[in-house]
């Protein structure tokens, strides 16, 4: 059996030369899972107002560009979440919901795309509010301490060209 | 040690047949992930009328059956998109969330079982309306150029028997 | 070369060594994805009024404590999905949507976090309330069907303190 066999196999050296492959397959799945459940604590973090979670999901000197204000570093952002108006929804009662991202990992960055909505109890209506619904880009950076937050942009879906821009900017294309 | 051995390795060929094992579970959730990831890719692509986008998720030959009107192979999905009602519910602010779908995979085909909604901007009431919620089924197949949808059911959360049984005929059963 | 080359193979015994690895994180990777699955399949089961297929998804004495009622067991399960109040909201219009969890696996238990909503069809506003939503928190074990439900506890995110609590008691830490 040699190296030109249908399965490119000999019987000494291919299991390692299949290792390998395997081992990068991996790490590409561990990648975009380790992005998709980092994206899934953003929202239980902010809602519960725990602020040094929030913060660890952005690197040092991450940016969240939030539209209406940005939070730079982590310093910013345990300021938005224990100050108001972050913390005056969560005590009448909020949600932050960020959708199924599509997540796109290049090497050691990944850029992920997603919605994300605010509701707000709404006492009045015996509910919630959907107040504000977002475009959103999430951008990210392998390190030591695992997959941080360099930088995410959101923009309000409100018929303006801002939101669509980002998400086009920001997509992944499925192969045609 | 022989095949009758607890772990059924020999030193010689176990190794290769733990590769080919590895090998097929690794493709499984390949599969599972590259369909969850191109579902998140189906709101934001409407949502910025990156048609392109959207066409490139369904077969060249695939359906969509939103309930209120059907859409025919990527011709159908491109003016979809660009047309209205989408191009108006765009314009005036919106959002198409699909949430975190059940996907099942055999062989070269998949069903993926979610909700959909689309929220709509309303100014008066400074938020969204939640317009319409639907029950999903994505037929899914497996292509030289990755999974494309065949087939995608919609049919409203309105009270009516068909949304159940769109549920009902698609979801796989967990192990009792 | 030797064990203490840089990449800890011997051409022997590494392959064998790099394959336990390998399994061991794929393992992880199909606990995650498993459990993420299986969370999606339970609103569309509950709004299909699929009662098995709810109660499957929980250990035989397993828990689901969602704040105004407790259901205990496949039993309690079955009677929640069966009869009012569910039953009212799925023939008058619902949908029970479940948020991309924060999923951790610790050996043979697991907990995830998300939100979860409940819309409700209002015919007068032409569109859907949200009127539940809630902080989760899902206790899973593994069996040998596969991870079941050992406890699921739901809080409204109503401003109160106990949503707070149990999102804060439940959600793993990210690395510094």
């Amino acid at each position: 059996m040699s190296r030109s066999d249908q399965t490119g196999q000999s019987p000494d050296e291919a299991p390692v030369d299949r290792l390998a492959a395997l081992e990068a397959r991996l790490t590409a799945l561990e990648d975009q899972l380790a992005i998709t459940r980092l994206m899934a604590t953003y929202g239980p973090s902010v809602d519960s107002l725990s602020a040094e979670i929030t913060a660890a999901l952005w690197a040092e000197d991450g940016c969240y560009d939030a539209g209406v204000d940005v939070f730079d570093g982590r310093d910013g952002l345990r300021r938005m979440v224990l100050t108001d108006p972050h913390q005056g929804f969560v005590l009448g009662g909020c949600a932050h919901i960020v959708s199924a991202p599509q997540v796109t990992v290049d090497g050691d960055t990944a850029v992920a795309v997603c919605h994300s909505q605010l509701l707000l109890r709404d006492e009045s209506a015996d509910g919630y509010r959907v107040w504000r619904v977002t475009a959103n880009r999430w951008e990210w950076a392998r390190t030591p301490n695992g997959w941080k937050v360099t930088a995410r942009t959101n923009r309000p879906l409100d018929g303006g060209e801002e939101a669509r821009e980002l998400f086009r900017a920001s997509l992944a294309e499925p192969e045609e």
